[in-house]
């Protein structure tokens, strides 16, 4: 079968691998419909090593259940499946608690040992725990959104819930991407009143405005935090989502948030330490968020997704097969599109 | 009168100052009782630069209401008051949703411009908004006690509900100073079920464990993470009331905390950054607290002091007059006294 795989920054290779196979009875093999490329795909887009054996890549994907383990109950062959950007067993303390990405027999996509969503096939471990049957068809109009659940709608989700967005409070997401363009979505859904996004690239702004952004910063550092600062009576934001993961959106997010507030932090951090731990402290804010349990909001998010509630399937822009991934890379990275979707 | 002023590291002195009193309409006079000597006040004397005019200090005590502007409402001449860590209007925005430490016209005891609580008497701005008379006469035996509403009790409460303590809860105390003291009583009264303190004070352990404490962690570093693992299954602690403000504490708090749980910081942090980003973020770990907002707190905790519940005054193991402040800063920083009260 065909797959992608990275073998060093800027190096990203389709090639044909051994086919996916059940390995454990608690397995499913999953013929891949839809899968795309994801944000946090850059980091090592720009900056990893080069290896030899290189990495398998891709986490989101929704495909059709080709073959299930002897365990496997709750998924069957035929079913059209979503996954999340985790796997997990469903049951564990963790799991239990909807925190499936700390699932103590969970563990992530891709790399040297197991598939990666952008391709073929992938071999699902703990396919009970880890798949969602769609009640739809494989070509159904919504597909775009459905792979959001997969991981940048529960991620925008799980960024809003860490920063404690609710009705009426006055809400900013720092960065323009896929995330945060889903952050506005979910803070939008979950009642925020005024909801400011922190973006330079005018097609995902405008986006944010159709997905419910009221304001709009384009400033960055110290301007940034001033101008968020009149927007907001002086006081700042009850919730910041901090959708970008390096040092600088870090800061902006905890020069933006009101006292009392919460920074909800999705960007995978790029630094070894978080900034401003005193400002932070005498402001009493919260910082929380992490890798998104987005298996845990599947359920949640799915009715308004086929009921057109939300549409955040729009964030994807350019559509490719298994053979244009390595220009989607590209593109994506040159800012030329916000998403590229996959289709097989 | 007789306040404390310190010069510079190391450089305590108890000078004659000027009488405090009234400037605005809504001040009040306070002539002092009994007041103590801060862990946080050990901070300046170990790093302080040297000044010609000196700062006053001191930011909790008790005295008596002597006189009050003509705005003043709430308390009258000859009440026995409490006074918190912080002054605060009681009216604005924050203090309206119980964060008086970032009220909107409020601010902080002592430096150069306020009185400050180690002294025989303060002006007290914002009089209504800041003080709590006590319903008991000012040589009542729970003295001690409820001279720790004014900031150690409220602030390890504080750091309890920051670290999302509930019933049930696995707990971890950083630090065994009267903060982290306290942060074990709070643990206790909100129903941890297992309350772990991480310290090497023998007398500071003894009294953790009358206050509820049922395992001791005296290590460091990653032998103290590694205990405090073994002590809860592998997974770590619910809730971790980090009291001590340094960044090894911090990585300290951060290892031991289970995924999803949540450290409550009361420590004033000493570095620039929150170490361990990463970790925190893939075990989503929330992170929360500042200065505690002990004026919130006063209500809640003054029947559980005067019927006994708790006894947070039992971490004052050294009283002394104002002229004995100086010995008291140098006791308490030697760790030869938990915490000093001072008695006028």
């Amino acid at each position: 079968m065909k797959a992608t795989v990275m073998y060093g920054a800027h190096d990203v290779r389709v090639e044909t691998v051994p086919d996916a196979r059940l390995v454990e009875q608690t397995d499913a093999v999953v013929r891949v419909t839809r899968a795309c490329i994801c944000g946090s795909d850059l980091w090592p887009y720009n900056s990893m090593t080069p290896t030899r054996t290189g990495n398998r890549m891709g986490h989101e994907f929704i495909g059709i259940v080709e073959a299930i383990g002897s365990d496997v109950r709750r998924v069957k062959r035929g079913d059209l499946v979503v996954a999340p950007f985790a796997w997990s067993d469903g049951t564990c303390e963790f799991c239990q608690q909807g925190l499936q990405t700390s699932c103590l027999h969970g563990g992530w996509w891709g790399g040297t040992e197991l598939d990666g969503g952008q391709g073929e096939a992938v071999r699902v471990p703990q396919a009970d725990g880890t798949l969602v049957a769609l009640p739809v068809g494989p070509d159904h109009a919504l597909m775009p959104s459905l792979l959001t659940l997969s991981d940048v709608m529960g991620t925008g989700h799980h960024a809003a819930l860490a920063a404690q967005v609710r009705a009426g409070k006055v809400v900013a997401v720092v960065g323009d991407g896929a995330v945060g363009l889903c952050g506005v979505i979910a803070a939008r859904r979950l009642g925020a009143e005024q909801i400011i996004i922190l973006g330079r690239h005018p097609d995902r702004i405008a986006l944010a405005r159709t997905f419910g952004a009221t304001d709009v910063v384009s400033d960055r550092g110290d301007a940034a935090v001033e101008r968020v600062r009149e927007l907001t009576g002086g006081l700042g934001a009850h919730s910041v989502l901090e959708c970008v993961g390096h040092g600088e959106a870090m800061r902006t997010a905890v020069g933006i948030a009101r006292a009392g507030g919460a920074v909800g932090r999705v960007g995978v951090p790029q630094e070894p330490t978080i900034p401003d731990a005193q400002p932070s402290f005498y402001a009493n804010l919260t910082i929380a968020g992490g890798p998104a349990p987005v298996r845990a909001y599947v359920e949640e998010l799915l009715p308004d997704v086929l009921e057109g509630r939300i549409e955040p399937g729009r964030v994807f822009d350019r559509v490719t097969n298994i053979d244009g991934v390595p220009d989607g890379y590209r593109a994506m990275n040159e800012r030329e599109s916000i998403k590229v979707m996959i289709e097989f």
